[in-house]
This record gives structure tokens, C-alpha cells and sequence, in this order.
């Protein structure tokens, strides 16, 4: 999967839905319209229309924040199938990377701060310059909406192999201790029996 | 949110869904029928009927592999708005409990090593007996279909508060390094920067 020339596109079509098509999608499974969701919506869809059709591809958010949920929405990229790591970097940001092969050139879209600036409401809000009350909900959906993906960046990345790799579970075996099923490479218990940070 | 008694069912039903309701579900979001998620939506089923109708709840997924999209199909817990956890022990099990007191005793729900014995197709693939192609795919599933909640057990747990605490990402910073917004409290630049584990 290569990719072609990195296209800045300013369409409003957000990986084949309307704005309000998607609004309601993300408002069935994330429980709200959350702002970051919705720019989240645009960043997919330019880094897809910036990888050949047809391609297989990995997903990487760089935040736990609503990003992930713009990712499992929108591609084939869950993370309970394993295509969709998320890296706790605190960017908001993604990449999309070929499947078969990580050292391919894969796309990186993420909001771009100084881009932000044209848009005084989704700055504010996205460096928390105002309290909760105060944003304006609808008003912020309308700006993200007008600013499409003007407020994004993209980039050619390469992801590296050793993080790039699957991960296999190898042999299960029983734990001796809470008499669970734990991959055996974990050690002689599983790791929740070796050092439980969960349960009180 | 309180526990009630502990019911272990034997109802074939998914959270309102049918099996084959679930499994159609299932390929749409996840894009296969892995058998892992369909023993999920079991376990997520057995984990709802022993909490307090409209309560309140997080979650935790024990485990990467499959579960956390069954947890995210059937509960308002989502990877992007932070209701469910990801803790890589490696066991199949989940958790869910009060979002507003996680003191209070939480469910957990687990593929029960001993009781999967009955049932010696799941148990091979479990235990990852058998090679790919001699799993027997549409055998497994009928087998999951017919275990039912009858492969798991359930108990009450209680979360650690230092586990449950609701992260907040605090004053957002431009990174000097690489100038995209990053959390403050991750130090002088945001921590892609401080440890690049991803782009080569």
C-alpha cells in the first residue's frame, strides 16, 4: 500500500457519512457529542483519503481521549481486534500504517496548533481556556464543522517494526494461584497474581 | 449501584439481542465472528443481570483480545470516553462497577478453566490446542451458543480507588520540541518527544 501525494482536502464528508450522520453515530456509542469525536471524525478521513483504497491498514491513537472511538467508528481498526494501539503520548493525534508492511510510508494527522488560531472558540476549548459551562456546545459543533480539516496537519511517518509487531499470546496455561488461564510467557502466575494494581 | 444476589444465568440472550442478532453485531464492528467476542457477549450479558438496572458503571477488560469490543458494543463504556479500562493481565475477565463509589462491589465475570472441561471444542480452542485450520469454526460457535453462560463464573469485587480515579489531563502546554499541544504535567516536552517508542 503506498501512499499517494498527501491531499489537504477541505470536503465536510466525513469517511462517507454528513456531519450529521456521524453526530449521531458517535452520540449512540460514545454517549455524547464530544467535541474532540467529532475533529476526530475529520482527522480519519484525511488520513484515509491520503492511503490507497483497498489497502489493509493499522490504526495508532496518540491519546486514550475520544480519539480511539473516531478510529473504531470509522475503519476496520478496534481494539479488540488488535488493529488499534493506543500510545498514552497525550497528542491528539493519529496514524494509519500498511498492515503488511510498517516501514511504508504511513499518514500521521494531527491538529495543528498554530492552525487552531483562526479558530478562537475550538482553541479555547482545546486548551482548556474555558470551564465546562461556558463553551457553548452548540456553538463549538458549528465551528468544528466550519473548520472541517483546515485545522489539521499530515505527515508521512514510518512506523517502527518492534512496535509495529503482533503480539502472540503463545502457550496458555492455568494459573497455580487464582486457578485462571494466563499466557504462560508471563511467568509462573499471570500477572495479576503477581502484582495486582485492580482489586482492593 | 448495588449487587444484587448473584444469578447465574443460563439465558441465550445477549444483553437484548439474540446470539445471532449479537454475532451480525459482531462482524460489522469487530470484522469476524471471533469466538473469543461471542463468549464475551455472554460475560458482559451474565455481568448487566447483577448490577442495578440504571446504574451507573465502568469497566475493565483483563484482557487486549477481543472482549473490550464486546464490553464497548453492549455497555455505554467506551476506549475514547475513558468508562473502560484496559488492564493487560492477560486473563479473560471482566469487571464492572459503580462509577460513582468504587468501593462498592463491582461484578466480575471470568471464563472458569474448570467449568470450559464440559466443553472440550472451546476448551481446545481456549487453551489454544488446536491449529487454525482445524478449529472448526461454525462447530466452535454452536458450542459457544449451546455453553452459554454456563462456561463462566462471576464474583463480587471491590476497585481500588487509586485504579478508579478519573485521570484529568490538566493545563494543556505547546511541546517545544515538536510544537503540538501535550499535557504540562508530562514535563517540559510531552512525552513522544521525552521517549519516541513508535516512528522510526
Amino acid at each position: 500500500m503506498s501512499v499517494k501525494s498527501i491531499i489537504c482536502s477541505e470536503s465536510k464528508e466525513i469517511a462517507g457519512y454528513s456531519f450529521d450522520e456521524y453526530r449521531e453515530i458517535v452520540k449512540e456509542f460514545h454517549g455524547s457529542e464530544a467535541p474532540g469525536l467529532l475533529i476526530g471524525g475529520f482527522m480519519v478521513a484525511l488520513a484515509l483519503q491520503n492511503l490507497e483504497e483497498g489497502g489493509l491498514y493499522d490504526a495508532i491513537s496518540e491519546t486514550r481521549t475520544c480519539l480511539p472511538d473516531a478510529i473504531q467508528l470509522l475503519t476496520p481498526c478496534t481494539i479488540g481486534n488488535g488493529w488499534l494501539k493506543v500510545v498514552p503520548f497525550g497528542r491528539y493525534a493519529l496514524t494509519l500504517y500498511d498492515k503488511t508492511d510498517a516501514s511504508h510510508p504511513g499518514v500521521r494527522v494531527y491538529v495543528d496548533a498554530a492552525k487552531l488560531k483562526a479558530w478562537p472558540e475550538i482553541y479555547a476549548w482545546f486548551f482548556k481556556l474555558k470551564t465546562k459551562g461556558q463553551e457553548g456546545q452548540k456553538n463549538l459543533t458549528e465551528h468544528i464543522r466550519q473548520a472541517g480539516t483546515s485545522i489539521l496537519s499530515i505527515s508521512r511517518v514510518s512506523v517502527n517494526d518492534q512496535f509495529a509487531k503482533k503480539l502472540h499470546k503463545g502457550k496458555i496455561d492455568v494459573c497455580q494461584q487464582c486457578g485462571e488461564a494466563y499466557p504462560a510467557a508471563d511467568g509462573k502466575s499471570c500477572l495479576a497474581c503477581q502484582g495486582n494494581i485492580v482489586y482492593s
